[in-house]
């Protein structure tokens, strides 16, 4: 049997000839994998955000080479490996991936008014709000103008629909920010629109460059769908207890900017009155004074509502994992896998 | 002989049997053939920027449909008609091009800090600087859905380039703001970037969705960037002499934003060392009192800059008509004849 010549029998053939891999939270496997795919990645992304006006290679640089994960173009070239395909357009896809993921970092930064990003000043304090803004919006155009170098119009339906539906997201978090009433399922909508969305572009972008049947690529969204829901669940609950250092960012950031994430949200619906009524104070009226970053902690942790963020993310791990059952095994299965496991573990 | 079957000899023959039609200096012919193309537009254009989070469509209307002239979804509508195009895809195409200047105008303001747009308070003084952030990305997201849908490739990249171009534009202009010492090359550089290129991509959809010959697409480039050099030129002295109430803004707000425009760079360089002096600690080093902007319009006065910036404007008008002049009589070359013509008088 050829992987090109997959029916629906060999495909439930496949499902019942699921093999036994135990992941490893590990993302040495997709890095060694992936290392000369995304070196070819690396050059497209500086060659592309070059530009004669000096502001915008420097002030794209400070982030693009701020040692982020990259695990969403990384996602891309796995997915398209997984897929057994062979060419090259996963690349310039992967990078516009990248380049829209890079602008709406320098948005959000402006918009947050954060001060660190990756362990690094954040390039609205070193270049200003406005180049922030307008080098965010030249990335955007460079997204844009790389895949539509691909000539292939399903990508683009993709990536434009991701773009838009991510700008909805954030809005969507600004409009919620400062309401600790806010339910799970506006919480959940945030999440799917800002983070989720691009995930299941890069996932999907595999299943399509490679030709794939329906069914595959409805796996490879699913796939990317759950585990960007994870990604960002163990994001929020690292905001109340990570380490600064390997977070790159400050402990509460999301206090400090209002976010009504999962962990406030659990711990407001279980709070007493009196709880209540401190977040409102301050995540409602912006009215934060020096120990309330303290006093959130202490009830978070009394509800244990990072655990049942955490618990929540595994949910969507094992949901990410079972997507991937329906392709044979292979080392690139194996490192998604791990993929998924080193997501979740992140946040122990 | 057919439109369709135009060979360099009857292009020839066109040019030589050039009609000898006066231009009116009105938007009266072009607003009127475009009446139903442009009803089209609008649809679309409310259409698309709807969104289930309220705040979205709340805001982009309140610019959408504040009195913009929107000659540029005009010009893909006349461009198009021009080639004799019968069919539909230039819509949503101008309606992809409104979008990316309704995107551009939002972040614009963030960036300048502007209190007025087109006569009302500008968005970010009613939503604030974050959500005209945000809701720019949206409509950037929409525009590249809505080209995207049309389905072919040239327009994407002709649209994905002109959206890049632009964003390049406006940090050029991050970058010289504050040095009146600019040069009438780097001010050039600018304008073609941050407006000329929305003009070109504008005209040349028109030749691109009636598949016309290479000739007709140059000339439609030629004609959108000379009307667009035109257009800013016209804009850069009207903000120095302009009606405040006809310009949905105040007189000097350039001068106020440091922005280094065609008439202070005269001035400046005519100017003695005193004058020099003024330029620097205004524009350039921001420090500007209460009677500065009365001194600055008395030296462009003196060196009659609006006058010089004006000839300039009339130049690039008489080259957009003559690259009409391989098209064939009809009443959309003349319509467009007149809107060069009161895209100059605008200015008197």
């Amino acid at each position: 049997m050829t992987v090109q010549n997959l029916t629906p029998e060999n495909l439930t053939e496949k499902v019942t000839n699921q093999d036994h891999y135990t992941p490893t939270p590990s993302l040495a496997a997709l890095l060694d994998l992936t290392a000369s795919d995304m070196g070819r990645i690396n050059d497209l992304i500086l060659q592309k955000a070059h530009s004669s006006v000096d502001m915008i290679p420097e002030l794209a640089s400070h982030l693009i080479n701020s040692g982020g994960k990259r695990i969403r173009p990384m996602l891309t070239c796995a997915t398209a490996r997984l897929c057994n395909y062979e060419g090259l357009d996963h690349i310039p896809l992967a990078t516009s991936i990248e380049f829209l993921h890079t602008a709406t970092l320098l948005h959000d930064d402006v918009v947050d008014e954060s001060d660190m990003r990756r362990g690094k000043k954040a390039a609205r304090l070193l270049w200003g709000n406005q180049a922030s803004v307008l080098v965010g919006d030249y990335l955007l155009g460079q997204s844009f103008k790389i895949m539509v170098s691909v000539g292939q119009l399903e990508p683009l339906k993709i990536l434009s629909h991701a773009s838009a539906v991510i700008a909805e997201g954030e809005v969507m978090q600004l409009v919620t920010a400062g309401n600790p009433q806010s339910s799970q399922e506006d919480y959940m909508a945030v999440v799917n629109a800002k983070t989720a969305a691009l995930f299941v572009a890069a996932s999907e972008l595999g299943a399509v460059v490679a030709n794939r049947p329906e069914q595959e690529r409805q796996a490879l969204k699913d796939f990317g769908h759950t585990l960007g829901i994870l990604f960002q669940l163990i994001d929020d609950a690292l905001d109340y207890h990570g380490d600064a250092e390997d977070l790159g960012k400050q402990v509460g950031d999301d206090f400090r900017d209002g976010k009504i994430t999962l962990p406030v949200i659990l711990a407001y619906k279980a709070g007493t009155n009196e709880e209540q009524k401190f977040w409102q104070r301050t995540l409602g009226q912006g009215d934060i004074q020096d120990n309330d970053l303290e006093t959130a902690l202490q009830l978070i942790n009394k509800y244990k509502t990072i655990q049942i963020t955490m618990e929540q993310a595994r949910d969507y791990g094992q949901k990410a994992k079972t997507a991937l059952q329906i392709f044979p095994t292979s080392v690139w299965k194996h490192a998604l896998l791990d993929t998924v496991e080193f997501c979740i573990e992140r946040g122990n």
